[in-house]
């Protein structure tokens, strides 16, 4: 056990002063919401103070919208936090703070400008953030925050659908031939799921009749590998196909420049999913689908509901982006993300990274020393993903086969019983392919030292060594 | 404007002391928050202190996770709170508390048991309770909790689809018939949505070949209307037909002794949408979709990701829930309803139900006495939708007939303009069919109070006296 150490405020906070400093923030922090909360009690309060896009934009009062490439300071963090109260709708079931009683008859709306002022256009710079650093143009992309990467690569595979087949939309499949969607063994499940679910049939996931999707995975969830993008981009340049990146976990490679060259290829991409929930440590739900073509987003999913999107409003309409989304109400996921920005920086969520992918590297190096762990791949880890076994004494010397396999897929199984009867650490397991039960280790948290992490080790180590494993005679 | 009130906090807490019991309340979390947080700063902390779904269920400690009919006192909540975080694990991007720092490195897990235990249990107890409301027996029902109405709507043209033809799911939309969906007119435009999303194509809702699908609305949208249940069952039993009862809206009024007939029949339904975040005033997202048949969800919807879902683990696997969902990591949606429910008990849903509909009647009344305004329905409104037109001076003499008609659509968006530049008041207004442009007042707030009611017509009456609409010559 590593000794006691000062607090590691840094990932909570930009700011180094411990437990003093994160207390007083968030008294500070509640003093703001009990203010709001108060006055929204008063009938004498404004339920909106309305301001035009582009005023909001601009910058009111030095509200800035905008992302900052360095922290800001912990002070203005808590103006930023007072100003989005400010410029909300005090009103509405349709934000962070609705379980507070209104002051007026409550409104049925979601997600138009004038519920959301604030939030939209959050959404909207986050989305350009994410979209430049992509490396898409100015002219092109568009996107929304979905409720996971896993309704991220369902918009990516509904709107290449409609892109090639739009009257999909109102004929359904039965207009259409049969669909072939392409993926890696190693891509996320979510991309079957996705066929299933939009009436293609996970069957026709690989194999097939009318290609039209390629879904291409930066940075796989167990074994954290990057597919080849330029190469796959080529090929869907030559046949017409939607190339789909699913970058939900290594999106967040994009943020270092060290490491963003795994993902070379990605501004070729037709659409991007890429979570901040994972990487960058936004906490979950928060999601983004990127897409290239402007209007495809509307086009598809638009149903034009009148009770939302009247089109005689008094302000620029096409702030209600609610249409765009196959869900009506949305839960607000770009605050969190678009404050983390203002606290870290884009130079915060660099040294965060590199941060994960060093300890990374230093499990892989220790790994590769000890005798009692065989790591799964011998090559480098390209994301943060770790994949090894233990080793225990009886298994050390036996000739690889299917005994020892059948031996070996036990291990990871009752060192994690034990482990989570313990409760001092937790690692996840799995078995892929050919490959029986291993533990995976993935760094996401900054604040992750190597001395965790050999303490990690140690522990495996300890309470692996005396498992009992039986031997075939025992069955 | 009414005057100064005593602030309202009987909708935050389930006490009237005003003020101070707010702000105490609140110092009372932000110091559970904080003694959370350092510990978790801790590297001596446990991870997780690991219990069995049942010992959960049981009750550790006092830590009940029953739905109580009374009001918790509010010692009791914050005590259920600082039990939620003891019982949680610290480790995780799983929870609505991931942004803190961690103390090991981060395994990737989503939902399933050994990362979510309490949040399970609280999504099973609250299902339950729901299920128990709509009427089905204790053999009967699943469900998850969804973001959003919509999605909960999607899920149930999804389910029916996969119980008909099962072999959608590895085969797709190919293998079908064509699929007709039917639905009102005035049902939410999810119902659409879905079909277009799913490949089924929104021009087979309604019209077509092979029916399968039949949504009844428990509360529409706009006029707040209730489709005949019994009715719309008894033909769906007679030809097969999978009911759905769309109740985002309107399933709050289950709640409700005196209301809950409206929706007599919903038992028969094989799956139900319920919006807690509307009538029940839960913080935006918080919806489920809840299905009949058991197993269902998971047969539809489970693609096994080995990754994830391992069979050999040390506790019932039963409780990994996340296959059920089209999700994969899910924001925690449950909690929060949990605490209302703590907070207010059924009783207090009960009784902030009645108050909605209350005001709806009231503003009813109110409208039908006065002149210068004119009820879209006359008959008394069955839900808390209230629609209306208020008829400036240079109209209410007039004729019906298309140029009154083309004049008082513009009455509602200017009146509507004015107000939101003011910011007193923040009502909304739609066309509907051969309707012109009226307003529609929601009540879902019981904080409101007849006063605010009255203050919100007479500012409509102030703000339409005096608007100019164009005569026919002025174009
Ligand atoms: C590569 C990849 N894509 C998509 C997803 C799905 O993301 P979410 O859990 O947010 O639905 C994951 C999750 O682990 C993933 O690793
Ligand atoms: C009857 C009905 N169904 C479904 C929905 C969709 O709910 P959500 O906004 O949570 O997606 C609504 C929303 O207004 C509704 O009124």
């Amino acid at each position: 056990m590593s000794p006691e150490r000062v607090p590691l405020c840094l990932d909570l906070l930009p700011a180094l002063r411990g437990e003093d400093t994160t207390k007083s923030f968030f008294q500070e922090l509640v003093n703001i919401l009990l203010s709001y909360v108060c006055k929204s009690f008063r009938r004498s309060s404004k339920v909106l103070d309305f301001h035009h896009p582009h005023q909001l934009r601009e910058g009111l009062e030095g509200f800035s919208l905008e992302l900052p490439d360095q922290p800001e300071n912990l002070e203005q963090l808590l103006v930023d936090c007072r100003d989005t109260l400010k410029y909300g709708v005090k009103t509405g079931t349709v934000r962070a703070v609705d379980c507070f009683a209104e002051n007026v008859p409550k409104m049925y709306y979601r997600f138009t400008y004038e519920v959301s002022p604030v939030f939209i256009l959050m959404e909207e710079i986050l989305l350009r953030k994410m979209q430049e650093i992509v490396g898409w143009s100015e002219e092109e992309g568009d996107g929304v925050f979905c409720p996971g990467g896993t309704m991220s690569n369902l918009y990516s595979v509904l709107l290449a659908r409609y892109h090639f087949f739009p009257e999909v939309k109102t004929k359904g499949m039965t207009a259409l031939p049969r669909l072939i969607l392409f993926t890696s063994a190693h891509s996320h499940y979510s991309v079957k799921k996705s066929a299933a679910v939009l009436g293609i049939g996970s069957d026709n996931v690989v194999v097939g009749c009318v290609p039209f999707y390629v879904n291409a995975t930066a940075g796989t969830t167990v074994y954290g590998a990057f597919d080849p993008l330029n190469a796959i981009a080529d090929i869907c340049e030559s046949h017409g196909l939607w190339l789909h990146v699913d970058a939900a976990w290594g999106g967040g490679l994009l943020m270092s420049k060290r490491h963003r060259v795994k993902l070379q290829g990605i501004e070729r991409a037709w659409s991007v999913t890429w979570n901040p929930h994972k990487m960058m440590g936004a906490p979950l739900q928060c999601s983004a689908i990127l897409v290239k073509k402007r209007g495809l987003l509307k086009d598809c999913n638009q149903m034009c509901a009148e009770y939302l999107f009247q089109t005689d409003k008094h302000y620029d309409t096409s702030y209600d982006t609610g249409d765009k989304t196959i869900q009506c109400g949305r839960h607000v996921d770009v605050f969190k993300l678009w404050l983390m920005w203002k606290a870290k920086g884009s130079e915060g969520f660099e040294s965060q990274v590199n941060k994960c992918l060093e300890n990374a590297e230093h499990l892989f190096d220790k790994l590769k020393q000890r005798p009692d762990f065989e790591l799964v791949f011998k090559s480098e880890p390209e994301h943060s993903n770790v994949c090894f076994w233990y080793i225990p004494p009886s298994l050390r010397n036996m000739s690889p086969g299917p005994e020892r396999n059948r031996r070996l897929h036990e291990v990871a199984p009752k060192i994690k019983a034990k482990m989570m009867e313990q409760g001092m650490a937790m690692i996840g397991y799995q078995p892929l392919g050919d490959k029986v039960n291993f533990f995976r280790c993935v760094f996401s948290n900054p604040a992750t030292q190597t001395e965790d992490v050999d303490y990690l080790l140690e522990e495996i180590a300890s309470l692996g060594h005396d498992i009992c494993i039986r031997t075939e005679t025992d069955l």
